[in-house]
C-alpha cells in the first residue's frame, strides 16, 4: 500500500465502514466488508445485477450501456464498474445482495443419515504399555508401535503434531493410552492401505468421541456439518453463502474470473474463508471439536473442486471440456488454509466430467438408487442441470446448460429464493385475480426460480399464457405493454418491497421455456440412448436446493418434469451434503462413491445425435409432442 | 515491537550493524546478524566461552563470577549476559567465534560414493497419449492414470503443485510427457508401497535429470550435497556451521535450551535456516535444481533429528533416556520451512537410542561393515562418543559421554579445529624444544582436540607428563605454576594470536584422560559383552570430523584407541553424509538403513555391570592395565 491514501467507504443499511484505496471497485470493497453483492457475470459489467446507489460522497463511474439516463441520474451505479476516488456512502439494495440471511440461523436439521456399517477410515485402539526403565528404553513411538504390532497393526506413520504431544500424554496417563489411526481406505479393503497414520495418542479416560466433517461446496452456498464417528450421529448443518458469489454467480463466470490476474488465488481464498467461517460457527456449538476431528469429506461440482484446491479450471469451459482432474489426492486440510488441526485429512469427492461433479456422485451415493433395481431418473435442477439415469446395473449421466432462469437470472425481476421473492402463485380464474406467496411474508421484491415456474404454470392453465409462451391478448387486466413488450404485472411499485413494479415479461417466459426444455430434452436423450422411454422411469429423484420449494404439478404442467404419477417423485434435499456425511461415517461408502464415479457413463449432450432436435421440440408448454404429457389414465 | 526504541549494535571486525531492542542479549543480537558466538553452555552464563569486548557505547552487564576484575575493566563481557541498553560497538574475538570459515569454500570433494544398484525410490515413465476430443474427454489426470495402468502402475496420488501445471504441460507438449512418481520404498520391495505420488509431469524433451539431496545435520556443522538420480553421481558437498551453536555447543545444552520459552521453536528455526543457506548455495552452483529435486535424506543424531522436526527432546537427557521417536514419518520437506518445492519428500534416518542416532545408522550404512564378516569397531569420537561393534551377523552399540575435551571444551586454552588452533605438536627430547603445527599457519590462539592428544602424547613420551597425567617436576623449562596449578607454556602471549599465553594445565590433561577413558572403557565393555577381547578386532573404523586430523599413533599412546596394527584402522570421513547419499541413490540402501537400526542392540553403559570399573581403570596413560597396550610383537 505504501503511502496510498485510503478513503472511508460506508455501506448502508449495514452501517459498515471500510478503508479503500483509490481505484478499488465497490464490488471488491463490499466483499472485503463481507457484504456480498451479486455479480452474476463475475464483475464483467455485463449483467447489471450489482446495482448500488451512491447516497453520499463520490465514486468514479461512467454511465455505460447498462444504466438508463434516469437510473444514472438517480445515482445508481454498477458496483463492479464503480471505483473508489474519495469517501462514499453506498446503499446496497436488497435485489443486489447475495442474501445470506436464509443461512444465518444457527443450524439446519437434515434428514436422518444412517449407514449400514459405522466403519469410518479410522481405528481406535487402547494400549496398556509397560513404562520404560533402564533395561527397556526404546523410544516412545517404538513402544507404541511394538504394542500395535502385537495386535497386527503395522507400518503406520505418525502425524507430527501427535508426535510432539505424545511423550507428555504417555507419562501423564501412566502409559495407558488410546491410539487413533487414520486410514485411506476402509480396513477390510483387500488392497493395501496406502495411508496409515497415527493421528492421536490420548489418555484412555479422555472419552471415545472423535469426529469428521462433511462439507458441501455449492456454487451459491456452502454447507458443513459435524459427524460423531463414535456414535454414528450426524449433527445439524450450518451454511453460508459461498463468498465467491461476488465474482460471478455461476461456474462459467467463476472460471472466467479465475483466468484473471490472481483470480484463481482470490477465488480459492474466498471459498476457504467461507468454510473457515462455518468451522468457526461449529466451534461455538461444539467447542473443541477440531482437536478430535480427523477427517473432512468435501463434495462439490467439478469447478468448485478445482477452485478449492487451486487448480485452474479454464479447460472446463473450453471444448472438448476436459477438466484437469476428476479424482483428487488425499490432502492435509490445513495445507489449503482450512482452519483445522494438521492431523485432519481432506478427501474430495471424485467427479465424472467437467459438468457432472463430485456433488452429483455424492448425491447418487445419498440417494441409494445405485443399489436398487428400479429405473431411476436423478436430477439436480439449476443453471447447470445434472441428470443421471440408471439403476444398480448401469448409470449414464449428462449435464445441460439450462441458463440462469431457475435461479432467477436473465429474468427482469428475477432474484434468488430469498426474503421478498415471490415463490408461490395462485390464479383464481373466476375472480380473475392472483395471490402471491412471498418468502418471509413481506412485500414482494422479485420472483425466484420456483416462483417463476408457478406463475407460468398458473397463467398457462388460466389461458393467459399460450403454448408458445406468449400472452393471449386481452386475457387479463394485469397485462400491459412495458419496455420489453407485453408483461404481466405481479405487483405494482406501491405494493412492492423494492419500490418498482414487479412484472413478468414474455422474454422471461422464453427464458424459462429454454431452461426447462434443456432439462427435459436431456432426460429424453439419456432415456432413449439406452432404448427406453420416459414412461419406464420408476422413480424420479430431485436433488439440490431448488427442489425444496418445487410444485411438482406445476413443474409437470410447464414440461420441466416428465408426466408421471406424483408418487414416483422423491425430493431428497441437499444430497451432496448427505453423501459427504455417509462417506465420513463409512469407508465402505467412500469406496462406493469412487465406484459410482467409475460406473457412470458421461454423455456430452451437445455431441449426442438427436439432442438438438429434442431441444427444439421442447420449446413449447408443455411440449410439441403433446402425447408426452397426455394424462396417464 | 510497538514503540520500543531500537539501537544500533555494530559488530567488529565484521562491520555488521543491526537494530536491537533494549534488553536483548548481545548473543541473540549477534545471532540475528548471522555472527555465531560460541556459547557452549547454551547461554546459561556458566561456560565463559562467549567473551566479547565492548569497544564503544554501552551494554548492561554485571561482572558476575566469570570475569576477573582485570577482564571486566578491560571491557570484556559475556555475550549471553550483556544486554542492549543503547548503541554499542562489540568486538568478537576469534576464540569466541563459532568459526565457519573452514566451511566457506564453495564445495568439498568427498570420497567417491557408489551404489550397487541405482534404484532411487523414484520412477520416470514416458507416455505418448492421444489428445482428448469430444468423444474422449476424460480428465487429464484420468488420461495419465489410464496410460500408467496399462504399464501396471496404479493407485498413485498426485502432488498438488504438479496437478496445477499438468494441463498446460500436456497441451504444450502435445500430450507426450514424462511422468515422475515418488515411492516410499524401492519398487521391488515386496511390501505394498504406502506412498505413491506423481511429482512431476514434464515435456519429454525436458531431459532426464532428476535429483535428491543428502544432508547431514551435525551438532556443530551441517553438510549438504546434491545427487543426480539419473546418473548416480553425487556432487561435492557444501557445509556451514549449525546456527544452533549460539544456543549451546553440545546436545545437552541444546536440549536445555529447547526447554526454555520458545526455545524449541528457535532451535528448529536455526537449523532450518542453516539448511536453507546451504540450499541457496547449491542454487548458485546448480541453478534450477530445486524444481527437479524430489527427495531429501537427512541424517543426524537423535537430538538433532528431534530439533529438526520440532519435537521436544527433553526426555533424551532424563533417565531412562527415552527419546520420543527413533523413526520418523515421511514428510513434505517444505512443511518444516525448508526452501524446496512442495513435491520434495523428506526422509530422516532412524535412530537406535537417545545417544546413538541416525548419523551412526547412516555411518554404519556408509562403512559397509554390516555386510562383512570381520569383527569391526566403528567409532565416532566427540563430546558424545558413539561406538558400534559387530559384523554382518550382529551389532551392538553404545554411547559414552566423553565430555567436551575432544572439541577443545573444558580446556583452558581449548578451541575448535579452526584457524589458530594448535593441531600438531612435536617434541624434540634432545633440544628439549617443541614445534607447533597451527591450522591456517598463523600464530597460535588455542589448542584443538586433536592437538591436545598430540601434545599430551608427545609430552608423555618425553617423560614430561607422567602416567597419572601430572607434570614431572623439573622435566621442562616450559613448565611453570599458573593460576590453575602447574602448566606447560605452549606459546607466550607475544607469539600468540590472541594476545595471551597459550598453556596446557594439569586440569586440561585430566579432562583429556577422562574423555579417552570413557571411550576406551566403552569399547572394552561392548567387546566383553559378546565374549571377545580387544585383540579380536579385525578392523577399526573411525568416522566423523574428528578423525580427519587424528594421529593414530598418538591416539594409541594416550590410550584413546586400542593398540592394534595401524593397518587395521580406517578413517571414513563424514560417513553420516555418505550414508545419506547412498540412501538418496538407492531405495535398497534406505531399506538397509532401517534394517541396521533394527539390528543394533543398544547398551546403556551406565547400566552395564563392569563399565564403571573399566572407566576407573582407564584413568591413566595409556591405561592401568599396561598389558592392554603392550607392543604386539
Amino acid at each position: 500500500m505504501g503511502n496510498t491514501e485510503l478513503y472511508d467507504i460506508t455501506f448502508i443499511p449495514d452501517q459498515v465502514t471500510v478503508k479503500a484505496a483509490k481505484g478499488e471497485t465497490i464490488l471488491d470493497i463490499a466483499n472485503r466488508a463481507k457484504l456480498h453483492i451479486n455479480a452474476s457475470c463475475g464483475g464483467e459489467g455485463v449483467c447489471g445485477r450489482c446495482m448500488v446507489e451512491l447516497r453520499g460522497g463520490t465514486v468514479e463511474a461512467s454511465q455505460g450501456l447498462f444504466l438508463s439516463d434516469e437510473e444514472f441520474q438517480k445515482n445508481l451505479r454498477l458496483a463492479c464498474r464503480a471505483k473508489c476516488n474519495g469517501e462514499a456512502t453506498i446503499f446496497i439494495p436488497l435485489e443486489s445482495r447475495g442474501d445470506a440471511s436464509v443461512f444465518k440461523k444457527a443450524t439446519h436439521a437434515e434428514e436422518a443419515v444412517k449407514v449400514e456399517t459405522l466403519d469410518p477410515t479410522i481405528q481406535q485402539t487402547c494400549l496398556i504399555l509397560s513404562p520404560p526403565d533402564q533395561f527397556d528404553n526404546v523410544s516412545d513411538l517404538d513402544r507404541i508401535n511394538a504394542a500395535l504390532a502385537e495386535l497386527g497393526i503395522m507400518d503406520q506413520d505418525i502425524d507430527l503434531g501427535t508426535l510432539r504431544t505424545m511423550p507428555e500424554v504417555l507419562r501423564s496417563s501412566n502409559f495407558k493410552v488410546k491410539v487413533t489411526i487414520n486410514y485411506d481406505l476402509p480396513l477390510q479393503d483387500p488392497k493395501a492401505n496406502p495411508y496409515r497414520r497415527i493421528v492421536s495418542v490420548s489418555p484412555t479416560e479422555d472419552g471415545n468421541d472423535f469426529y469428521a466433517l462433511a462439507v458441501d461446496v455449492g456454487t451459491t452456498s456452502v454447507w458443513a456439518r459435524l459427524v460423531n464417528l463414535a456414535t454414528g450421529e450426524a449433527y445439524p448443518s450450518v451454511a453460508d453463502l459461498n463468498a465467491q458469489i461476488s465474482y460471478g454467480e455461476d461456474v462459467i463466470s467463476r472460471i472466467v474470473y479465475a483466468g484473471r490476474k490472481d483470480g484463481l488465488k482470490k477465488l480459492q481464498r474466498q471459498v476457504i474463508d467461507t468454510i473457515n467461517t462455518l468451522l468457526t460457527r461449529l466451534e461455538e456449538i461444539y467447542p473443541g471439536y477440531r482437536k478430535k476431528t480427523y477427517l473432512m469429506f468435501v463434495s462439490g461440482n467439478t469447478t468448485m473442486s478445482h477452485l478449492l484446491v487451486g487448480v485452474d479450471p479454464k479447460n472446463i469451459r473450453l471444448a472438448p471440456y476436459v477438466p484437469p482432474a476428476a479424482i483428487w489426492p488425499t490432502l492435509r486440510a490445513s495445507y489449503l488454509g482450512l482452519e483445522v488441526e494438521p492431523h485432519t485429512v481432506l478427501k474430495i469427492f471424485p467427479s465424472v466430467s467437467s459438468y457432472v461433479g463430485g456433488d452429483i456422485v455424492s448425491g447418487v451415493l445419498a440417494s441409494g438408487f445405485y443399489k436398487r433395481s428400479e429405473l431411476t431418473l436423478f436430477i439436480d435442477v439449476g443453471t447447470n442441470g445434472e441428470i443421471v439415469i440408471g439403476n444398480e446395473d448401469w448409470m449414464t449421466c449428462a449435464a445441460c446448460s439450462a441458463g440462469p432462469a431457475f435461479e432467477g437470472g436473465g429474468v427482469k425481476c428475477g432474484m434468488r429464493a430469498a426474503p421478498g421473492a415471490i415463490e408461490n402463485f395462485l390464479y383464481d380464474p373466476d375472480l380473475k385475480k392472483h395471490y402471491l406467496g412471498v418468502i418471509g411474508d413481506g412485500p414482494p421484491t422479485g420472483i425466484c426460480g420456483s416462483g417463476l415456474i408457478n406463475v407460468v404454470a398458473e397463467l398457462f392453465k388460466a389461458g393467459i399464457i399460450s403454448k408458445q409462451g406468449r400472452y393471449s391478448e386481452g386475457s387479463s387486466s394485469a397485462l400491459r405493454t412495458g419496455e420489453d413488450g407485453v408483461e404481466y404485472l405481479l405487483a405494482p411499485a406501491s405494493e412492492s418491497g423494492g419500490g418498482h413494479d414487479v412484472v413478468l415479461t414474455e422474454i422471461d417466459i422464453e427464458n424459462l421455456i429454454r431452461a426447462k426444455g434443456a432439462m427435459f430434452s436431456g432426460y429424453q436423450t439419456l432415456v432413449e440412448a439406452v432404448g427406453l422411454s420416459m414412461g419406464d422411469l420408476e422413480r424420479v429423484i430431485i436433488a439440490g436446493g431448488f427442489g425444496r420449494s418445487l410444485n411438482l404439478e406445476n413443474a409437470i404442467t410447464i414440461g420441466l418434469l416428465p408426466n408421471l404419477p406424483l408418487e414416483r417423485f422423491l425430493y431428497i434435499g441437499n444430497s451432496s451434503l448427505t453423501g459427504a456425511t455417509l462417506a465420513a461415517l463409512s469407508g465402505t461408502m467412500w469406496l462406493t462413491a469412487n465406484d459410482i464415479k467409475k460406473k457412470m457413463t458421461n454423455f456430452e449432450l451437445s455431441e449426442t445425435p438427436g439432442y438438438m432436435d429434442k431441444y427444439i421440440a421442447s420449446q413449447f408448454i408443455p411440449h410439441t409432442d403433446a402425447s408426452l404429457f397426455a394424462p396417464l389414465e
